[in-house]
C-alpha cells in the first residue's frame, strides 16, 4: 500500500451545468485551513466534524486594505480526518449551481496551491487510506453509471463489500493451504505430509466450484451491466420493423416524471423489468420495407451469432411449415438462445397454426395490433433468468474481476493436477501463489501503479 | 405575507446528469421526520442544525419483516427551522450521482406523502417566510444563470439587498411625504399646511432624480444581462465574413480547462472583459461569399435599427472615399451607435488611407492577417462603458423592476406638478399611493399571487 499524496485536490463533485447548487469538493490534509483563509464566516479551523457553516467565498482583499470581491455565498461542511469519503480532511463547498461561480471558485483556490483533482482521485485515495478495497472503490464507478435496478443492485452489493468478502475468505482458506504446503517444503528432506492429501484435495475441488460460480455468474452480471445484444430474425415481410418499432415506441412512452432523472431515451433499447434488450443491427429493419435477408443467408447468419438472444419471427399468414421447421432447424445448430414468435396470428392458415400450437414453446403474436406483446416480453426476461439474482447474491459484472476469476481458477487446475499426479510441494507452491496473486488483485490486496492509474482513469472528475 | 404551505417539498437541486455526488433537498416542517423515517444510521430526530450524517436509505421493510432493499449510501445534512435557506426545517441528502437513484430516492418519498418541488418553490417559500425580499429571490436566479463577471456582479448585489436597501429607503422618505399629505387632509377643513410646499418639492425632485438614475441603469443592466446586439455592416466583400470569423474563432478557442464549467460556445457570441456581444443576422455573413447587402438598402437598414451597436466595416483597398462619408452619414441618421472600420489597410489605397487617419474615431484593420483587432475589441468594450459600473454599484436588470421605476417616476412627475399647481391634498396623496405601490412590488412588500406565481415559475427545478 503507498503512501497517498497529501495535496490537496479539489473539482466539482455534482454534475456539470446548471442547477440550484452545485458542490465543490476539497481533499488533503491542509483543505479546512485552505478554504478558511478565503470563507468569511467562522473560524472554521476550530469547528467540529460533519457540521454545516455559512458564509461568503471572498477573493483576497487588494494590498492597499480593499475588501476582496465576494464570490458567492456558501455553506461549507467540513469532514475532518479520518471521518470522510478518503480518510483525509475533506470539505465540501455547496455554492449557487452556476458554472461561472464554480469556475470561480476553484481558480481562488487554484491559485492558493490546490490542484485539480484527477479522474477518480477522490476514491483512489479512499482506496490508498484503507477506506475501502479496489473491488469496493470499482462498484462507486458502477453505482453511479447504473440505470437499471439490477445494474444498481450488482453494483450497490458490491461496494457493500458483498464482493470482496467472498474473494477475501476464499483467498483465506488457499493462504492457509498454502502455509500448509510451504511448511512441508521447511521439512522437505525428511519427508513428511503436513496434509492429508485427500483433505487437499478437497478443499481445492471446494474453492474451484466457488470460483467457477462467480466467473459463470459474469454471463448474467454482463447482461445486467451491459444488456443482451438480441436479433430479431425472419424472412422479408415477416413484420420485423412492425415489431421492433412496436417494442421500441413503449419504451418511448415510459418517460419519467422527476426533473433530472430522464434517462436519455436510447434507440434500439427496451428496458423490461431492469434488463436493457439492445437489438442489434435494426438499421435495415427501421426502413417501411424488410430489407434484411431471409435467416439462411450467411450475412444474417454472422450478425446473429453476435447476438446473446434471437426472436424467430415467421409469418403466420404466408410461410410454409416447411420453410420454418427449415430455419429453426439452422437457428438449434447455431447455439444461441432464440424465442419462436409466429406473427400475424389473426390472419394464420389454419393447417399452420394446428400443428405449431402443439409446440408450447412458440408464441403467437401480431405485432402490427399489438396482441400479446406482453407475452413475448416476460419470454424475453425469462430467458435472462434474473430472477437466479436475489439481493446479497454475488454477480461478477466487471470484466477485470472476470480475468482475474479465470487465471486463479487456471492456476487451482494446476494444483489440482499437480496433487493428482504427486508432484513436489515447491510446483504446488508456485501455482498456490499464482491463485493467491489473482485474487489479491481483484480487491487490491496486491496492486501496481498501472493497475491503479488504468482503474481510476476510469472514473468520472470528482469521484 | 402570506403563511406558507407546510407540505414537504422535494427536488433534485444539483444539475441534472451524472456527477461523483447529487444533492436532493426536502423542505416542510416534517421533512427530518420523513427523512428519518427511511434513514437508517442515527436517529435523525435528534440531532443539531447544521450537522451531517452518514448512513443508508432503504426501502420500507416488508410484512414478513423482510429488510427493505438498500437504494444508497447517502450523507444528510439537516437544517432545523428557522436555520435554513427556506426558514423551514431543510433535509439536504447527498447521494452518488446517478440519475437512476435520484430517482429511486424521491419516488421512495413520494410514496411517503413528500410532493415534487415547483420550480422556484424554495425559494419561494424563503421569500414567503422573510428570509429576503422578492428582488433578492430574483437575484437568486439571475445569479445562477450569470456566465459573465458583470452579470455575477450585479446578481450578487441585488442578491445581498444592495437594491432593495435604496428602494425601501426612498419608500420610507416617500411614506414620511405621505404621512404629512395625509395629516393635513384629516384638518383638511382647518386650511393647515404641515409641510412647506418648497421643501416637498425638493423631497420629490430629489426621489425623481434616483429614480430616475436606478431606471437608467436599466440600459447598462440590460446589457450586462442579455449582451450587447451588434451588428457589422458594409458593402458586399469589405470583408465581413472575415472579421465575424476571427472574431469568433478566438472566443472559441478560449475554452476552461475545469472540468464542468465550460460554458457552452454559443455561435455568434463573444465575452469581451464580461459583456457579451450578440452578432445578429449573421447567417449571410457566414457564408465565403458576402450576401448581405449594401448598407443603404432598406431591409439591411431595418436590422441596423435593431442592433445596440454597429461595426462599420469598409474596404481601404477598393471603397471610394464619397461612398464612406455616404454610408457614415447614413447611420449618423439612424442614431444607433457605430464603430467606424477600414478593413484590407495592409493594401490600402493612399487617397483613402491618407485623410481617413486624420479621423481619430476610424479603426484600421486586416481582418484576414487578424491586425489590430485588439484594438477593436478595446473600442467595442469602450462604448459600453461598462467602467461605469463598479462593485457596489446598483444596476437594475431586471425588466420587472425597471417597469415599476418608470411608473414610480410617471406618478411622482403628478406629484410634481400638483404642487406646481397648488392641487389639494387628496389629490396628491393619491398618486403618493400609486408611487409607493409600485416601489412597493419591486421588493415584494406588496404582492399578489399572480405576481408571484409568475416570477417563480421562471426558476429552475430545486431552487
Amino acid at each position: 500500500m503507498q503512501i497517498p499524496n497529501q495535496e490537496t485536490i479539489i473539482a466539482l463533485s455534482t454534475a456539470p451545468g446548471v442547477g440550484a447548487i452545485a458542490v465543490i469538493r476539497l481533499s488533503g490534509t491542509e483543505s479546512i485551513r485552505i478554504v478558511n483563509g478565503v470563507f468569511h464566516g467562522k473560524n472554521l479551523n476550530v469547528q467540529k466534524s460533519h457540521t454545516a457553516h455559512f458564509g461568503t467565498i471572498r477573493e483576497d482583499d487588494s494590498e492597499d486594505g480593499k475588501q476582496g470581491r465576494i464570490i458567492d455565498e456558501v455553506l461549507v461542511t467540513l469532514f475532518i480526518a479520518p471521518r470522510s469519503f478518503t480518510k483525509e480532511n475533506v470539505v465540501e463547498i455547496s455554492c449557487h449551481g452556476s458554472p461561472f461561480i464554480v469556475q470561480q471558485i476553484i481558480k481562488l483556490f487554484l491559485k492558493k496551491g490546490v490542484r485539480l483533482a484527477k479522474p477518480g482521485e477522490f476514491t483512489q485515495r479512499a482506496f490508498l487510506n484503507g477506506k475501502f478495497d479496489l473491488a469496493q472503490a470499482e462498484a462507486v464507478a458502477d453505482l453511479i453509471n447504473a440505470d437499471t435496478e439490477a445494474a444498481h443492485r450488482a453494483a450497490l452489493n458490491q461496494m457493500r463489500g458483498g464482493f470482496s468478502d467472498q474473494i477475501k475468505q476464499l483467498r483465506q482458506e488457499l493462504i492457509h493451504f498454502a502455509s500448509m504446503i510451504e511448511l512441508e517444503l521447511d521439512f522437505g528432506e525428511e519427508d513428511v505430509e503436513f496434509a492429508d492429501r485427500q483433505d487437499l484435495k478437497d478443499l481445492v475441488a471446494k474453492l474451484l466450484s466457488v470460483i467457477t460460480l462467480l466467473a459463470n455468474s459474469f454471463d448474467l452480471g454482463n447482461v445486467i451491466k451491459n444488456g443482451v445484444p438480441t436479433v430479431i430474425a425472419g424472412k422479408p415481410n415477416a413484420g420485423k420493423s412492425t415489431l421492433l418499432n412496436a417494442l421500441l415506441n413503449e419504451e418511448k412512452a415510459i418517460v419519467s416524471d422527476i426533473a433530472g432523472t430522464t434517462r436519455d431515451f436510447i434507440e434500439d433499447e427496451i428496458n423490461l423489468e431492469g434488463v436493457v434488450f439492445r437489438f442489434i443491427d435494426t438499421a435495415g429493419l427501421r426502413e417501411t420495407e424488410d430489407k434484411v435477408e431471409a435467416i439462411g443467408v450467411s450475412r444474417t447468419r454472422e450478425k446473429m451469432k453476435q447476438a446473446s438472444l434471437i426472436i424467430y419471427l415467421f409469418d403466420m399468414k404466408n410461410d410454409s411449415l416447411v420453410e420454418i421447421h427449415r430455419d429453426i432447424n439452422m437457428l438449434e445448430n447455431l447455439g444461441v438462445p432464440f424465442i419462436k414468435v409466429g406473427n400475424k396470428v389473426d390472419e394464420a392458415q389454419p393447417e399452420l397454426y394446428e400443428p405449431l400450437k402443439k409446440d408450447n414453446d412458440v408464441l403467437f403474436i401480431s405485432a402490427i395490433n399489438k396482441e400479446n406483446l406482453e407475452a413475448l416480453k416476460n419470454k424475453l426476461v425469462e430467458t435472462v433468468n434474473l430472477d437466479n439474482f436475489k439481493t446479497g447474491d454475488t454477480v461478477v459484472t466487471n470484466i477485470r474481476h472476470y480475468d482475474n476469476l479465470i487465471q486463479t481458477q487456471n492456476a487451482l487446475i494446476a494444483v489440482m493436477q499437480g496433487l493428482d499426479s504427486d508432484i513436489t510441494g515447491d510446483f504446488l507452491a508456485m501455482d498456490i501463489r499464482q491463485a493467491l496473486h489473482y485474487l489479491g488483485e481483484i480487491t487490491g490486496e496486491i496492486t501496481t501503479d498501472d493497475l491503479l492509474a488504468n482503474i481510476f482513469s476510469k472514473f468520472c472528475i470528482g469521484k
